[in-house]
């Protein structure tokens, strides 16, 4: 099988758009659909309808792919799937941020990733509560909607907030300790619940750095490219079977991630 | 002088929901205007908008409150002010927040508490990014926009998502170990950056709690009304001269305020 050409990737980067914007009307009437429910059934079955919701999203993004691209491959949170050889694997996670959908926040999004022959190249993130479209193509920038994107041009952790996430995938002693770090050296993090948002904002210089001690590729992909188009720099998240298996993830300006890095007792590939 | 007559209350109810939401509208206004400022700009300034914004917002609520209100007292994050003994205390946060304000977060909001004899009596925190109005009166029960709100019905930690704030007026080792804590009996956290936007967020029944180790009376008061209204409790923040000087913050349900004020150091009055 021949190698992707430079068309055979714009192509990619345009529909990643499409899809990430279809996907996301998709849920988002699930969203709005929720906020009845729960009235309706005052808090029961909720996590039925996040499930319900995921599964049908990433089904819509899955067949909208597979239909144009019959030759790609797919992983999605939801549907597994995944071949670090391929010649070019879409990584989707359909809703990014599932407790806030779940519990009625707005931060959650559609994230989509593309490697081409093993490398991260284009990355896309639809956040259709605040209707902004983070997008990323290897060598061609990043653009929130038609805005360019910079990562923060900070230069201690004191002169931004930090993005943060964790799961019960790692202990708190792993995680607990770089909010302590942080904090004494006068930093300051949000945790919004939605990790792929969050590396977007990064991008977008809204945040000055994310860490978050365990991701998966669905989630971690978009923000490697986004945040390298806009000009910061991250661990190797994909050593050691990061695709399938997940890895930490460190991102930031290469000033700030030198500081950061020294923040966290775990080590980073 | 006269103690304000069931009347008298209601009028103050309504116009509060009135000022957060000219004040809101003023603050987006600036809002937008800073996004187009980062553009020009590449982020200079952007702490001076945000100070303009927040003085000019204050100024406005002040000037319909006290126009309407002229013996009424006004205690504000930026102008100051407050006297524990008067008779009606309109407590003014133009945007809790700041932060997110400043970087692009899309959570921020409007925060309006009334003490009418010292007691918590109304509050109001809108949203203009969500356009979410969240409103509570004594003994009228919680609402955000025409729905009535009620807190999490959780009986563990493990059954939702908890909302935290920090900040440099505590040391780390006063937040950190709630954290810990926290994740160790199988619970999660958000912070958005807006404390007075996360305590609604527990009214509304989103987020299972709120803990915060010191907030100040314009971030804390509209919560405290509008977590009791919906069914939850919290400690005696105005103990102490909370008012004045600040205290901790601990707002959930009853069974959950139980559990997480035994995760917590720092003693709560």
């Amino acid at each position: 099988m021949e190698h992707l050409s430079p068309q055979d990737i714009e192509q990619r980067y345009q529909f990643a758009c499409e899809v990430a914007m279809a996907a996301a009307d998709c849920a988002f009437g699930f969203y709005q659909q929720r906020n009845q429910l729960e009235v309706e059934h005052k808090g029961q079955d909720l996590q039925d309808v996040v499930s319900i919701a995921d599964r049908t999203v990433e089904a819509l993004a899955r067949s909208m792919i597979t239909g144009r691209f019959p030759d790609d491959d797919f992983l999605g949170e939801e549907t597994g799937g995944g071949d670090e050889n391929a010649r070019c694997t879409w990584v989707v996670d359909p809703i990014d941020g599932t407790s806030c959908f779940l519990n009625g926040l707005h931060n959650w999004c559609v994230s989509i990733g593309i490697l081409v022959a093993g490398e991260p190249t284009i990355g896309v993130v639809y956040d259709p509560n605040h209707r902004e479209l983070f997008r990323a193509c290897k060598g061609k920038g990043a653009w929130v909607n038609d805005a360019p994107m910079r990562v923060h041009s900070g230069t201690t952790v004191a002169d931004g907030v930090m993005g943060v996430g964790t799961s019960h995938r790692v202990t708190p002693e792993i995680f607990v300790p770089f909010i302590s770090a942080l904090l004494h050296e006068g930093g300051m993090f949000i945790r919004s619940g939605s990790g792929a948002l969050m590396t977007a904002w990064v991008a977008a210089g809204r945040l000055i750095g994310y860490y978050e001690p365990h991701m998966n590729a669905w989630d971690s992909l978009p923000g490697l490219v986004l945040v390298r188009e806009a000009g910061g720099i991250s661990n190797d998240f994909l050593a050691n079977h990061g695709l399938l298996r997940g890895n930490p993830l460190l991102l930031a300006n290469e000033t700030l991630y030198r500081q950061l890095s020294g923040m966290i007792a775990h080590p980073l590939a």
